[in-house]
Order: C-alpha cells, then sequence, then structure tokens
C-alpha cells in the first residue's frame, strides 16, 4: 500500500517532494582503537564534509537571506579550521586510543563549558558556534543527516513526528508546500499553523517519519485526510486535477471577500477571525473577516523571559484595534497553563494541567499581571471597536470578581485623566460545562458568550484531546455537545446578548449547518476559512437548519448527527 | 492560636496525645573526624540506646501482639550484637577516619546487597533485619525519632502530611482515636478511612505537623473542621461535653438500624453503603444498610503483582452476594487508571490522567481482562440480587460496546451449562458531564443510573479535585451540577427507570434535603453515614424538599444554595 491514513487538517492538495525535519539520532559510545592513524583519517574526513557542507549552506544563504544571515556559517567554518580545537581532538584520539567520536565531544564540551563560564557575550556565542560545528561533525562521523529547514530552496513536502513553534518559524514558507505528521490532531498546533499558512496538511498519520524517505515525491490530500508515497503517475495525473478544481473554487470563494454572511433565507451572521499577533490581520482583511473573534494574547508573553510591559501590550492592542477599523475586536485575557506554559512565572508541576490552575484562575490570584493587562486592554480601547473576554470562567464569583478588578483599574485611569472608552463589552469564553450549563445565569451579566469548543469538549467528554488514546472521545457533533452550545445561545438570546464560537468547531463545514440551526451569530475561525464557510452559508436556509438542529439534538450517538447533517444539506 | 483550621472529613470529637506519624529524616554527610576514639564511643552509644529501645518494643510486643510478632523484634536484638557486623563499622571508622553515620551506612549496605543477592529466603529476610536496625541506630546517631504505629499502646491523635493506604493497615485500631492531617479533602484516602473506622478526622489542616508535637495534647473537632493544640482546661470540658452530647445523638441514631428510610411525608428512599471489600459488610449490616450502592472491585487488583484469577474474582463476589441476603449489590467493574494505578498493567504516563485511558475506555481494549471480571460477575448472580455497572461511559456507543461483551459472556456461559440469574440489571455511572447532558437518551437502554459526584464535579468544574490551588472549585452545591443531578434522575424516571447516588455527596447532610427534593431513589454512602442520613430524612419533607429544589436549581453561585439549604432545614 502506497498511502497513509490521517487527518485532514488543512484543506487542499499538494504534491512535492518529502523534507524530514526529523532530528537525527547523534549518539554513539566511547570505544578503544588499535590504530590511531586511521581514526584520525576518519575525524578528518568528517571535517572535510562538514566543510564543503557549510560552504554550500554559505553560498546558498548569501544569495537567499543576504550576507548578514550567511556570516554564521562564515563563523562556523572558522571553527572548523582552528588548531585550538582540532589538535586537541587529534591529541587525543593518538594518547588515549579513543574513538574519534569520544575524542571531539569531550573536548568540545571543555571548550564549551570553559566559553560559557566567561561573563562575555562573544565568547557565549563563540560556545554555541563549537556546540553546532560539533553536531555536524558528528553527523558525518556517524553517517547520519542534520535537519537545516531554514535552508530549503525547493519545493518541499515537510515530513514530522510532530511541529513545535519554534520548527514552524524556522521555515521558509515560499518553499513548504504541505505537512504531514506522526502526530496531532485537527487542533494541534501543526494543524492551526498549516491552516494559517494556507498549505494542505494531514496529521496524525502514526508512520509517516517511518515509511517516507527523503526525496520521496509525496502527495498530501488535505481534503480527504490521505498521504501517497510514490505515487503512480496514474494518481499524480488524478491529484493534479483535484489540486486545480480546488484552486478554482477557491478563486471562486475569494469574490465573496466584500460580501456580506448571509443565507438563503435572508438571516446574517458574522465570521470572524482568530489571531494570535498584530501580523495575522493582514490575513483577516485578504480574506473578508467581518471582526476579530479571538485574539489570543497569550503570545504577547511567549517566548520572553519576562512578562511584557503595560506598554508594550497597548502597541500590540492599539495596532490590531486600529487595524481593523471600527470592526469588532475580542481579545481574550492571559490564557496560560495547562498546555501552555509560561517558564519565568515558575508554576509547578500539576498531576493533571488541563484541570489546573490556568488562565483566570492564575490571573485571579495574580493579580499584578493581570491588572498590567487590563490596563492596556483600557487605554487602547478608544482606538477601535474594543469587547474584552475572560477565559475558563467555571463559576458567576469567579466573573463577578475579574470584572471588579477591570472596573478598579478603568476608575483608576480614569481619574489619571486618560481616555477609556465607554463602550467596552464584557463576556465571557464557555469552555467549562458548568458555565454552559448555568448560562441563563451567567447571561443575566455578561455581555456576550464566545463558545470554545476545543475544551468544551474535552471537559465534556472527560477526554485529554492531546491523548491519542482517548481522541475517539473528542466528538464535537456528540449531542450531548450541540445541547451545551443550544443552551449557551439560548440563554445569551433571551436576555438580549449575541453568542459566537471561537473553537474550531465554528469553522467546520459540518458543525455549520447545525451551528447556523441553533442560531449562533457569530462564527470565529482561521481566517483561512472564512470565504469557504461564507459560501457555505449562503447556500443555507436558516429555516431548515432550524429543523435539522432541532432533529439532532434529540439524537444519541455522534454518528447519528453525522448522517442526518449529511442528508439535509446534500442537494 | 491555639487551633487549627481544616476540612472537617469524619464527624465527631476526639481528646488525646499527639503521636506524629512522620518519618524522620535520615540524611546525613560523610565526614571527616579526628578523634576516632571519641567517634567510636558515640557509635557504641547510639548501639545500646537501640537495644534498650528495642527491648522494651520486644517485651510490649509479646504482651499486645504475642511471642509470635515479638519474634522479629529478637532478631533485631540479635543483629544489633552481631561482631560481624559490628567490627567491620568501628574498623571502617578507625581506618578510613570518616563518621559513624558514613561507616554504618557503608558497611550496612554491602551485607544488605549480599545477602538480598542470594537465592534463599532465610537471608533475604537477614537483609531486611539489617536494613531495619541500621535505620535505628542511624536515629539515635542523628537525635531523631522513628516511628513505629504498630506500637501504639495508648490512646493518641494521629498526626501526619497525609495517610496511604499502608500507613492506615498498621494503625492499631483500638488506640487510634483519630486523625489530623495538613492535606487532603473529603474525598481523600485519608477521610475515606477516617469515615470506615468511625473516628473524628480534620484535613487539610495545611501546618498540623509543623504546629503539633509529640505528646501535646490535641482536640479533634470532626464536626467543625477544626484542631485545637494544647487547650485549655475549659476547652477540654467544653469538648468533653460536646463528646458526650454526639455519642447519646449516635445512641439515638443506632436505634434506627432496622427502620425503613422514610420522609416525613411517606416517601420510602434506599440507604446503601459503599464498599471495597466483603470485610466491609460488617459494617453495612452493623449500621443498618439497605443494600451495597457501590462495589469498588478495583481493591481486588491492587497490592499485587498480576491480575486476579477469574476464580478468585468469583469468590469474592458471591461472598457480597451472599453476605447481603439478597439485598441489593451494584459492582462497578474495574475503574482503573486516574489517580489509581495497578504497575502490572504497564499503562503509559499520560499528561492528563484524569482526563484519559481509564475504567471502562481501558476495560473495552484490554477485553481479556474485562471479560474475565464479567465472567465471575455472572457464575455469582445466583448467590443474590447482583446490579453490574460500568464506571466513566461518556458515549452510548462505549455502553452499548460494554453491553454486547456481557451478553457473549452471558452466552457462552450458559452454553457450558452455567448457572446465570436472569435478572441481572446493567447500569452506568454518570460521571461524566456529557452522559448527564444525554442521559434521556440513555435512559432508554440503562436499567439504572448511579451518580458519581466525585469525577462528575471535576470535569464539570474543570478542576482537578486533588489540585489544592483549584480546590474552591470543587463545589457539589453549584447549581450547574444540581442541575446535571436533576437531568439524571429526571431522565431515569421517565423511562421508569431509578437512579441512585454512589459519590461522597450522597452521604452529605448539606445535600441530602436537595437530592431527596430533586427525586433520588437510592443514596450509597460510608457505611457510618448511613444512621444520621436515615435519621435526617425521617425529619424531612419530601415535597418542602422539592420546593427546596426548584429554588435552588434558578441560583447562580454555591453560597446561594448553601444558604437556602440552611433556611429550609432549620426549625
Amino acid at each position: 500500500m502506497n498511502f497513509l491514513n490521517g487527518i485532514a487538517a488543512s484543506s487542499g492538495i499538494a504534491i512535492a517532494k518529502a523534507y524530514r525535519l526529523v532530528e537525527p539520532d547523534l549518539t554513539f559510545t566511547k570505544k578503544s582503537i588499535d590504530n590511531d592513524t586511521v581514526e584520525i583519517d576518519r575525524f578528518r574526513a568528517a571535517l572535510d564534509q562538514s566543510k564543503v557542507e557549510l560552504e554550500g549552506i554559505r553560498e546558498k544563504a548569501k544569495v537567499e537571506l543576504g550576507a548578514d544571515k550567511a556570516a554564521i556559517f562564515e563563523a562556523h567554518l572558522l571553527v572548523l579550521s582552528d588548531p585550538e580545537l582540532v589538535s586537541p581532538i587529534e591529541d587525543k584520539i593518538k594518547t588515549d586510543k579513543v574513538n574519534a567520536e569520544f575524542a571531539l565531544k569531550e573536548t568540545a564540551d571543555m571548550f564549551v563549558a570553559m566559553f560559557e563560564s566567561m561573563d562575555n557575550e562573544y565568547m557565549k556565542e563563540r560556545a554555541a558556534d563549537i556546540r553546532d560545528v560539533t553536531k555536524r561533525v558528528l553527523s558525518h562521523l556517524l553517517g547520519v543527516q542534520l535537519v537545516n529547514p531554514s535552508m530549503i530552496s525547493e519545493e518541499v513536502i515537510i515530513v514530522a513526528e510532530d511541529l513545535t513553534p519554534s520548527d514552524t518559524a524556522q521555515l521558509n514558507r515560499q518553499f513548504v508546500k504541505g505537512f504531514t505528521t506522526d502526530i496531532g490532531g485537527r487542533t494541534s498546533h501543526s494543524a492551526i499553523m498549516a491552516r494559517s499558512m494556507e498549505i494542505p496538511a494531514v496529521v496524525g498519520t502514526k508512520t509517516a517519519t517511518e515509511e517516507i524517505q527523503n526525496g520521496d515525491l509525496v502527495i498530501v490530500d488535505g481534503l480527504n485526510g490521505q498521504v501517497y508515497i510514490n505515487p503512480t503517475a496514474e494518481e499524480v495525473e488524478r491529484f493534479k486535477s483535484e489540486h486545480a478544481a480546488f484552486e478554482a473554487q477557491k478563486a471562486e470563494w475569494a469574490k465573496l471577500v466584500n460580501e456580506q454572511t448571509v443565507t438563503s433565507d435572508g438571516h446574517h451572521v458574522e465570521l470572524a477571525a482568530n489571531i494570535g499577533t498584530p501580523k495575522d490581520l493582514k490575513g483577516v482583511i485578504n480574506n473578508g473577516g467581518e471582526g476579530v473573534g479571538l485574539y489570543r494574547t497569550e503570545f504577547l508573553y511567549m517566548g520572553r523571559d519576562q512578562l511584557p510591559t503595560e506598554e508594550e501590550q497597548f502597541e500590540s492592542y492599539k495596532a490590531v484595534l486600529e487595524g481593523m477599523d471600527g470592526k469588532p475586536v475580542v481579545v481574550r485575557t492571559l490564557d496560560i497553563g495547562g498546555d501552555k506554559e509560561l517558564p519565568y512565572l515558575n508554576l509547578p508541576k500539576e498531576m493533571n494541567p488541563f484541570l489546573g490552575f490556568r488562565a483566570i484562575r492564575l490571573c485571579l490570584e495574580e493579580q499584578d499581571m493581570f491588572r498590567t493587562q487590563l490596563r492596556a486592554l483600557l487605554r487602547a480601547s478608544v482606538y477601535g471597536n474594543l469587547k474584552i473576554m475572560f477565559p475558563m470562567i467555571a463559576t458567576l464569583s469567579e466573573f463577578r470578581q475579574g470584572k471588579a478588578i477591570l472596573e478598579e483599574e478603568r476608575q483608576k485611569l480614569q481619574a489619571e485623566g486618560v481616555a477609556v472608552s465607554e463602550k467596552i463589552e464584557l463576556g465571557i469564553m464557555v469552555e467549562i460545562p458548568s458555565t454552559a450549563v448555568i448560562a441563563d445565569q451567567f447571561a443575566k451579566e455578561v455581555d456576550f458568550f464566545s463558545i470554545g469548543t476545543n475544551d468544551l469538549i474535552q471537559y465534556t467528554m472527560a477526554a485529554d484531546r492531546m491523548n491519542e488514546r482517548v481522541s475517539y472521545l473528542y466528538q464535537p457533533y456528540n449531542p450531548a455537545i450541540l445541547r451545551l452550545v443550544k443552551m449557551v445561545i439560548d440563554a445569551a438570546h433571551k436576555e438580549g446578548k449575541w453568542a459566537g464560537m471561537c473553537g474550531e468547531m465554528a469553522g467546520d463545514e459540518q458543525a455549520i449547518p447545525v451551528l447556523l440551526g441553533l442560531g449562533l451569530d457569530e462564527f470565529s475561525m482561521s481566517a483561512t476559512s472564512i470565504l469557504k464557510a461564507r459560501s457555505q452559508i449562503r447556500n443555507l436556509s436558516k429555516s431548515d437548519m432550524e429543523t435539522l438542529a432541532s432533529e439532532v439534538l434529540q439524537m444519541s450517538t455522534t454518528e447519528e448527527v453525522l448522517e442526518a447533517v449529511a442528508k439535509a444539506t446534500q442537494r
């Protein structure tokens, strides 16, 4: 069989050569050697191979990244030729009769430790250079290949166990045509990243890194969740025409960029985008987003050594509000903890982090941090249409505490003469079952709800969405989930408030008909899903979907619901 | 201040001297010594003190536990006088000029390793003896005191960080009058144990082991969750009379042992007990239990090296069914995983074990293990009134799979000519929010529900009940929880089925009025809570409690609910 089944995580079709983003195994054992001359020759050969490789990388980098970025490889080449490093290694091989790998590592580690202990930035950088060079020479001694994703210069499909944020940051987006990974689901980082990059992805294949070699021709079918390895000419042709059809459809959708999102029977809903940084605004505008339904502020706090200042935050919030030019922007206050750690907060390890001290729970305790964020938001509020949302609210008391703190900061700012908008709506994420169940009580006090399905589903089903062994329980279409969604929407409407959704489910083709029927007011999704969703909604009748919704609420399993959705939407 | 606040975990009042069940710190550092004669004298003094101590323990053990149990201390005394152990230690001090602690530990470890490596049970026991004796001598060298809870011979209050099952197994129940611990809540092991031993306990005091010294007079007020340290004479008097009043009340309750549980307006409910082993049956009978509402079968699987056989299980199930003499016995199939590990199953570590691969999820995968348990249950079914219950059911598909496997095993047994009862009810634990929300769908297929509040609350509130930092969210009286309970009860009744509860909440004085009003049919609790609950229910009017229940369902916080309960039940 030449294909793998996985989870369709980002739609479209990509055909390209495989690039394995898999760290090679650089472990080795210490060995005694008989013939030190042979061993020294082995070492010199590895040095030479490393030099040739680095020169190639340097030249490529000069052309593609500029002389500036190429300088780092120049520094690596200097290390390789430095007799102060090379001689002691050769001496060690000769004197101790040990293998080159061991002599290299021992000697290099000593230099690294020495340079790192110096209180001098330049020397610390040299330590990093030595570490990088050592890895490269070791890779040649061991006959394995290092990965260097920043140097990819032809169209490729990335094959990885999983992709971390730092992996994806290194990728040259111009050349990456698709992803496939061993693990992950529709809500994993790799999947969200692929959708934001608008490239096809299939995740959770289990064995992609085992089955696919560097240079294999690979087809990623992000529409059906399959990956073909070294396909036949016929298969390539078939997928090329599917790709063309998909591109044509996308062009069709693109015509809707300035259109309203209105059902066939005239009901309007709002399609908004989930964003992580001000940089994401371009995608929102290009894809016709009617607002930002979820601005995940935690990215401001990540990848750094300390909390962002009020000023830094203010600038980001202002940029987003101005960029959206008066359209609504829902900012979620800090949602950290769980799978999102901030090392500098030194939070204790928890047995069950998803059920732990995170998001609003943490903010109500670490009030300085929370108040700084709220002040930055309040100050930015005059630059656009700001709505503030608290994450992980489980009880009304938590909401009331959070609201009281916000009001205190508002009054302090006003007393200082700082302008603050009078029209900031304050709402909550509904992602904990207790809050959905008594949404009617919450609706009397909040301005809006935004249903966070990723967490709501995992808590309602008591199944960690990152745990492969229980992933069968991550069921967005389970009637229990749909009923909770209904409770939230009905509760909002009864009090004249609005209800949105900012989980993955809001952009899901199979969920949209039901959500429309349940009366959802705002759908917030990856920007790249907006036009497709708009096209879908324009072809649906609200009243037909209401009938569908009331039917599925009385069903007992996910399978029945999906069948009913398929039947109601086929024409 | 001479008192600590904690959580009232088991009711009643105890006054006695403190016994700290805290492992002393036996760590030390290796030191060079100048004067080996002084060091050897130090060592001999510690040997002498250990001998005196062991002789005392041996004599006490002879009297209280019998010559049989005293023999172990005889063996320890022999080790202490053995020149083959003692001389090398003194030599080491002299030759290596090291401190006695180090010489003792090094030498003893060598002997232990030597004896343990021998394939001879007698020698292995000697290794254990040497290890015990080394600890004792070390404790004298370091001036700290070992704990030996099995030798407690006067009335004490146990003061500990937390109590593990093996700690409590060692306690001489005759002398232990109460517990107090630093950590834990109402559902922790220490709390459940205290209720089963019928002794007062206050857990979660945070600082009991810091504040209380051995021999301090301590009052444990398990009614109000307070611990008094070295109380005044007046305080002692006050609590003595409270204790007397409580004992009088217990005597009053004891008169209800053979009575029905009927409300003041004639509505009957069933009060059943939660048990872990057949040994617990005595308590069920003595406390007037009308059935077993939860038999936790995981104890059969714990504290051993391999799965229990079908025969072992059959014997236990039969014993419980026969012991209950035709009264209902609800057996929960294996609920392992989460915080309950079985090392021999080699389950992978999970990031969020409470949201992981456990209970029915595991059983549907490890079908051999599951089928063995079901066969043992089916075979035992003819000896009483068996009801089988699956834990952690999240979807109807899981229930249907479990039921199909049960039916297969029934048919196999019947084909083999084995008698199986035709009247076994099959139900589920409702402890996952999804199941509560679509209980109406489940009610068409199950025979009964038993609400497991411990887990239902933690999933509904998304808060790990073992995590101190979010323990404020473990809210049994949150209106969201009460609404879910109502959904389950109403769903059962609509289909003519019954609904019980086997979480801690079922025995809670403040919850009982509301649960009664919601229409709960069966309350399963610690056996020792049954008579008190019966007394309480006999004084409540079902129709008044229905009014209370419909009021609290419309409230928004735990605090409002508790206030309404207090108001409705005071007279």
